[in-house]
């Protein structure tokens, strides 16, 4: 595929970058004294130097011939040096950041390019979302490449979204320069049971000669995921068990190694790796979702390299999949991924390779950040008013909360959250009615949950029950929930709910706390309802004190919020609570809050 | 890249083969009791099963859901089975047949896919040639992959061709569906100076997506080779030495290992692999060059992985090398290369996998071959009159032979040949003048050679002296002469000469052996006086005639025809004979014939 990613394409100055490696004519950088990371051979080359002109590699070896006198050299001091990284599925959303900053924030820590899967803006604000986040983009050197939505709404038929996406808004983003691919296509359903409209989906994709990014998230690894593969999907990071990622891989599918702020993967999954010997060429590492604290407190890439080192993975292959091993996945290699000449100069010098400790970081050649911070200036973006007036709903009393239920008692379809895991577990429990309502039970960590619809002012909302938070007192709410993106709220009682989802209503959503009538932590999301239109720092803050608040309500969970916002999603098992109502994942159908009433 | 070479494209049939793993529909074919060589993993997996449908693996697996009625199910019987072999760079002229009846030929030895470069015929009659190959090719299911040849001439400047190819003929093939990049760029001097001509025909490739194939060919891994693979080429077939292809591949090239008929160079090559742990991904197997002899007695892409088996390289690693690492270098392993679900369904079965013994061969799902036949029609294919009609040059007498020339001796720059390479080194020998004339030395094996401008009867021609055929008597000629394809002939007499070449001008072009006057060996090749209009074993007959024949005029060698067929090819090292003169291959420069005479 072509890169539209580099400050050259390599036609316009391939005659020159052969020049360069000849001695002809002078480099514009050159690295030297480096311990390169060879990701095709997966070997280190002590004592390596490297020459860069126009943006790209010129040369790998003795490059005294390319050192003119305006020729920066740069000693890497015995460091290694490595490409730097490629998030071959994130978020951007997740991080709560504009893309901007999460560039600033992130380029310290090795990145250079990230496969952008924007859905949750486009859920929002459809294509109109994409386009903006696009545009933020273009104010920092991250490679920021698109895998254009695919699944808007997520499953069809459970949920309200602002936008939907269909064959046709695929295929034409497909001729946008910063597509090279398509999402995760998370409607597995659609696609296992052909239906016809997702599959048009994949294969508007497919015509153009571009990647489908996948998303198969059920322990089923036989005739399913064959029928999910056999459609041209490419790659998935929903494997939770070592024999997911193994099974793809062994059907020519890249396993994505996740291991992001909610949902730490890598423990069950390195194995697939380490305890045998295979080719490891069809593994990455991503980080999928990664929450302002994580970016802050961990880092990015180089976190997740480090924690796969941990995991037994050797350091070299564990490079290879964040660097060569993305780029083959998106047919890249030929541009980005390997410290190789005509590649775009895109690398990271390493001190400790175990701790994965990034000190400087290159972007087509130019060095963009070291000792942990961005070098370059990002300039302002401005999202459009468009994109930040998105809270569409009236403001609601406690009437509006109420769970009507006939009888002394009825079994009730709980949701059971594990913490940090995407799964959930239908739990019946026979809870009590009293005054004709069921309520939250905060004894038994039953509290209700209800999701409004946000987008169109319809008024369409839906209640369940979850447990596992262990919440005491007050309420958590959020436009954050995936992918919808609608207004939920959990609360141990309504009066307390009600401030929560009408603070938000006021603010252009976010993420707010209440405790005792009071709001004792908030998250101002102004861009869609998803996004910060502050720095991370701040960002960051503010989600700190929203940690705090978090405990103060008797959360023990390090991401109740990040786990809250994925009960609304209809495509993970095997609960869901969506605007429409529970949704049974396993069957794909639309069930009762009350299994049972009993008189 | 998009694949137009599968049956059905993944887009039009997706939806029905995720309903085939589903068990939904039913296979076409399913084939049972395999040992699958996992080439993504690299692994052996017992007891196996694939289903197949629209020409496409639908699941890997327990397929027993996906047989129905009407499935054709095949018992592998516990042997291997592999993805079907691609050759990854192969000139089909070499093989003197026609594409469909090349195809006929390798089918039997499980080759699927082949990356043809049909730059001998595209010297002789320009993109048309190419054109009549591609529909030649048609009538059988072999995947036929255009390279555009993309030096015609070889080297500019050095030799009179029958066309030429500049950017704006590359830049319309590359709109071709047959073509998947550009053939080998022998003008490596082009490309590591700077030339924008050149660079100009790699740059309409990489415009296009498409992958530029390579040829760099000196013992220099350095400033050369970087400024050599910065240009965008991202494959060599070239190497001779370990440390070629070891420079190669962690530069990011893909080293294409050859083991063609009359070079072999697997067994200096190996050691790359063999000697250290080094990640294999980026080494391929390849023919490059492949005489009918060849073909029939020993096979294709089996024959060398047999031979790499040979040199120690792992069997599985081996497979990887002609199926998934050819495919990932052409960026097409989304669709070729391994047995997952969406691929096409090009498989081998194979019994012995030391001796990479194949049983059967299928393509997009049909069993084409099977016990060393090819089981499908290949219909007829007649060349255009433009290509049967290609000699043209008027018919010479012993006065057009004379090397003439003053003095008593001269030290004469000679050509040593060295069998089964493609180096020759010069040697500068001091031969006797006799009435002004310097002869054919057969005593001491220093032979006159002559090559004749044959495409535009310009009458051009010279003259040079070869070492190493240790022919005694008579003469050999062919219009098989890399890659101008003029008519060259070697002879220890004029006259044997002369009735060589005007027999090759009577039947438009081939091999012929002459002694004491009399035509004793003679392959007639009509097709641009490169290619057979009949089947292997009419024209390996033909062959083994004229391997009597130079046996029978004192050569040893096992292929002097093929040796002899690229001493004008000056993008070789070290001293070349092309109709224009004697070409030093290390600096490019015209050099006389006599380096000092002696009065």
């Amino acid at each position: 595929m072509v890169n539209n990613f580099c400050s050259v394409p390599l036609w316009k100055c391939s005659a020159r970058l052969s020049a360069v490696a000849m001695g002809n004519e002078k480099a514009d950088l050159v690295i030297t004294n480096a311990r390169l990371i060879n990701v095709c051979t997966r070997e280190i080359i002590e004592d390596a130097q490297v020459a860069v002109a126009y943006g790209r590699i010129a040369m790998v070896g003795d490059c005294s011939k390319c050192i003119g006198e305006n020729t920066k050299v740069v000693d890497a001091e015995n460091n290694y040096l490595a490409p730097a990284f490629l998030d071959g599925h994130i978020h951007v959303e997740s991080s709560m950041l504009s893309v901007g900053e999460y560039a600033k924030v992130t380029m310290p820590h090795g990145t250079a390019g990230i496969f952008m899967d924007p859905h949750e803006i486009c859920n929002v604000l459809g294509l109109d979302g994409v386009k903006y986040m696009l545009e933020d983009a273009k104010r920092a050197p991250l490679k920021t490449m698109l895998t254009t939505p695919s699944c808007v709404p997520a499953v069809p038929g459970f949920e309200d979204t602002g936008a939907t996406i269909g064959p046709e808004d695929v295929a034409e983003t497909m001729k946008w320069d910063e597509c090279v691919g398509l999402g995760e296509m998370m409607n597995f359903p659609g696609i296992i049971y052909s239906d016809e409209r997702t599959h048009a989906i994949v294969g508007e994709t497919l015509k153009a000669g571009k990647t489908v990014t996948g998303h198969y998230s059920v322990p089923e690894t036989e005739n399913g995921l064959n029928a999910y593969i056999a459609a041209g999907i490419r790659c998935c990071h929903e494997s939770t068990r070592e024999i997911d990622a193994l099974a793809k891989m062994r059907l020519g599918m890249y396993a994505m190694f996740r291991e992001g702020s909610a949902w730490h993967d890598l423990k069950e999954l390195a194995p697939a790796l380490t305890k045998r010997n295979v080719d490891s060429r069809f593994a990455c590492l991503i980080s999928d979702d990664t929450h302002p604290h994580t970016l802050k407190k961990y880092g990015h890439l180089d976190h997740i390299v480090k924690r796969a080192i941990e995991e037994g993975i050797d350091p070299l292959t564990a490079i290879q999949m964040v660097t060569i091993n993305v780029a083959q996945c998106f047919s890249l290699d030929h541009e980005l991924g390997s410290i190789t000449p005509s590649k775009c100069a895109d690398m990271v010098i390493i001190s400790d390779l175990n701790e994965c400790k990034v000190e400087k970081t290159f972007i087509d050649g130019k060095l963009v950040a070291e000792n942990g911070k961005t070098v370059v200036e990002i300039k302002d973006y401005v999202y459009p008013a468009k994109a930040i007036n998105t809270v569409h709903m009236a403001k609601i009393t406690e009437d509006d909360l109420k769970v009507k239920a006939e009888g002394v008692s009825a079994d009730v379809r709980t949701i059971e959250i594990i913490p940090e895991k995407t799964t959930t577990y239908e739990r019946i429990v026979n809870m009590p009615i009293e005054n004709g309502e069921i309520k939250s039970d905060v004894k038994n960590d039953l509290l209700k949950m209800a999701v409004f619809e946000r987008h169109n002012n319809t008024g369409k909302h839906a209640f369940g029950f979850v447990k596992g938070f262990g919440i005491k007192s007050g309420a958590l709410a959020q436009t954050v929930a995936h992918d919808a993106h609608n207004l939920s709220v959990i609360g141990t009682n309504d009066k307390d709910m009600v401030i929560a989802v009408n603070a938000l209503i006021e603010c252009g959503g976010g993420l707010v706390a209440v405790k005792d009538g009071k709001i004792i932590g908030k998250v101002p999301l102004p861009i869609a309802g998803l996004i910060s239109d502050k720095s991370l720092e701040e960002t960051d803050a503010l989600v700190s004190s929203l940690e705090t608040a978090w405990k103060e309500v008797g959360c023990k969970h390090p991401s109740p919020f990040m786990t809250m916002g994925i009960i609304p999603l209809a495509c993970l098992p095997e609960l869901r609570l969506t605007d429409r109502g529970l949704v049974d994942c396993r069957t794909f159908k639309f069930v009762d809050l009350i299994a049972e009433s009993h008189k």
